[in-house]
């Protein structure tokens, strides 16, 4: 019951009542708005329904017995601690923990410079409320993140979005779109990017784009905000260098173990230049006070007594495998018009569909079929996406992953004789923002 | 070394840098700047120093080996839930629980109701992110909670504090305040109260005044936020009617289990009218996606297989001899002039210095005499509490807070020998806002 009401997000009761405070919310709280298509999302979640929707990593894989067995020492030997109130900037020897992982992708950082969040969402969120007056810009990808654009859009920020190809951001794109806005006057605070497996794009930047992205922004003086959640799950070689490790004075670069270990414990990081940490530390004090105690030690012990490299090494193969079936199911399946990109790593892969067919009025058929996805238009804050549905490889297993693309497949196919006889498929009933819950994101 | 770097706040090598970022953080950044005794505290948190100064609650009281267990058996019997991420309004078990906590406390609420918050500082966070535009008016009681002062200034709140005495807020000035500032066309957004053994003063509001600071404030149409984090610690009797209780659509309730529980897990939460609780969960979701799924399932199991209850009395009895210490050590020791509040409950003693003395003047001479407090007047938006000190005395043995008094009063004898010498004791060396870090607060 308490479920159903939770995701369900209406009911009888409260719905028809009025908002008595409606003239009483701060100017930020009019973009708050909750999608229509999260009650979709609440029937899409039952077990019979193949969902490509959401990007939850796959915990299952983890050794839950000495996960469990770590847990149970940090309580008895270091209790008064893990259960105490911590830092506001989070636990010194987890601090130098992260940068033993981010040494990795050829960060050389200090402890020092390091904030542990809620996630990399916190990190993301406080980034913005330290930068973002109302109307200041904020460059991203197209289509980028959702749960980005939703904290951009709450401090009130004006995202423009910089045209992406198969190799990531295009460096010129990025280079004309600065120059056209601020000969306009705006004052753009941060590019934010995603280089590698990039959500919901599943493209990676290459090493040259790095570097003249870096070099645009630092002669244009915008900050880089580096959001790098994938980065170590590549299914080919090594990780890739980061765009932290060529600059630390014009890069905030944040990352989390949401994706390498566990998103239940909410532990990500941000590493800033150190002016800016100084800003962050005391924004995490007033947001949160501290982080968990408990959950940054549980990682911390984690890290320092299991062989995290191995297991993030059989999170790749888990998830390439699942990635090659969702490739293979497309090659096989979908009707001809249909193109996708092929990610190289992380949890997703983002298809385009043929032209007159709109994928936000698809979704309610796909469910109805027992196949979810993420319509494409949540992705872009102009409308953009349409045509665009992002899937996600990370949390079926590949037989599923496979009947999943059957039945897309099947909706898109009968979507193209309507469109084929009418001159249109289905149309969606009302436009907005499509934000999907958390566990979507 | 890390640790040092942790609480110092500057060090040779960043110190001497220039933030190249200046100019371009956000308006409300502004307002966030470190406060010059944290340096001051850092040296306080040696053993040798008795801190009567941090809030921190005295965890190693639980019963470590059963939370060993429950956190083991969490992982074992639910890691793929615990583990995952969750839903942005919290766990729906928890929820319900939370419900059977509140009624403690006289309040019937539906968990639908409820969001989970990290710790109750993210529900003031985000109370205040839907509520305050810049120049806003927030009422809170004088003094109030250093937190929460911090997060309504990092909003560009204008807080105007309502007197106070032994029974709590003043309901005359409560209305005259609010009638002065609406007639000057102030919008007051909401009235931010800790009812019972506040923070700092360690005051309790009587029933009385309750239902008048109710009425007063439905009558005015302004919000109530009542932030209740030791409201199950009274020492005489059964807890007080919380004022939601009597008032479910002008209340929002705040409440915790790092007071009755542990700090550690972090979990706290909101109490809210239904059309407030929706956009609290968006704001919930746009600033950390969702609280840890670990800590709250440990929360849960906490309360559904350990007798909590017969916990909260231990603490009770534990936090109660502790105050006797305090008060009986100050009746003793300290010298004429000086006056404290006699709390009923909670963590605090609010003590007032005779004329002439400046208690954070006298907070280096006290450190170096080996005993620390929180000054006065972090606890004003208005530069009061010059003359004021919280004593805490949750943390420290009893043989340690008598030590510590007898420190103090000390210094304070000095002080006063200072002043009658040369009209005045120690001056402070500067002004500005005395924000402690998150283990003070």
């Amino acid at each position: 019951m308490a479920q159903e009401l939770d995701h369900g997000r209406t009911n009888v009761t409260h719905g028809s009542r009025i908002d008595a405070y409606v003239d009483r919310y701060a100017a930020r709280a009019a973009g708050m708005v909750a999608s229509e298509i999260r009650a979709l999302f609440a029937v899409a979640s039952r077990p019979e329904v193949v969902s490509l929707a959401g990007g939850m990593p796959y915990v299952n894989a983890l050794p839950l017995d000495l996960v469990s067995e770590l847990v149970a020492d940090l309580v008895t030997s270091r209790g008064s601690v893990a259960l105490q109130y911590g830092s506001g900037q989070g636990d010194p020897a987890l601090r130098e923990q992260i940068c033993e992982v981010m040494r990795m992708e050829g960060i050389e950082a200090n402890a020092d410079d390091v904030v542990v969040t809620v996630g990399s969402q916190q990190a993301l969120d406080l980034i913005t409320r330290i930068f973002i007056d109302p109307g200041d810009v904020v460059l991203a990808e197209g289509p980028s993140y959702v749960g980005a654009l939703g904290t951009f859009s709450a401090y009130q920020a004006k995202v423009v979005h910089i045209a992406m190809d198969d190799q990531g951001l295009i460096p010129e794109s990025l280079a004309q779109t600065i120059y056209a806005l601020q000969a306009a006057g705006n004052r753009i605070k941060f590019l934010y990017t995603i280089p590698n497996f990039q959500n919901p794009a599943g493209v990676t930047m290459n090493e040259v784009r790095r570097r003249q992205v870096l070099e645009i922004c630092r002669r244009a003086g915008v900050l880089v905000v580096e959001d790098n959640p994938y980065g170590l799950l590549g299914f080919d070689g090594e990780p890739m260098r980061a765009l932290r490790a060529d600059d630390s004075e014009g890069v905030v670069y944040l990352g989390s173990f949401s994706k390498t270990l566990a998103p239940g414990f909410r532990v990500g990081w941000a590493l800033a230049p150190h002016a800016i940490r100084d800003k962050l530390v005391l924004a995490m004090e007033s947001a949160v006070l501290s982080h968990s105690s408990f959950t940054q030690l549980a990682v911390g012990q984690y890290l320092a007594t299991q062989p995290w490299r191995e297991q993030i090494k059989s999170f790749r193969e888990l998830y390439r495998e699942r990635r090659d079936a969702l490739l293979g199911a497309l090659d096989v399946l979908m009707p001809p018009g249909c193109t996708w990109t092929r990610p190289a790593g992380g949890f997703f892969v983002w298809m385009t569909l043929p032209e007159g067919l709109n994928s936000k009025a698809i979704l309610p058929r796909a469910v109805a079929e027992r196949v979810a996805f993420v319509p494409g238009t949540g992705f872009y804050s102009d409308g953009g996406g349409a045509r665009n549905m992002r899937l996600s490889f990370c949390y079926p297993e590949p037989d599923r992953i496979k009947e999943g693309v059957r039945r897309l497949a099947g909706v898109i196919e009968q979507e193209l004789r309507l469109r084929d006889t009418f001159g249109t498929g289905s149309t969606p009933g009302h436009a907005g923002v499509d934000t999907p819950g958390p566990d979507l994101a």
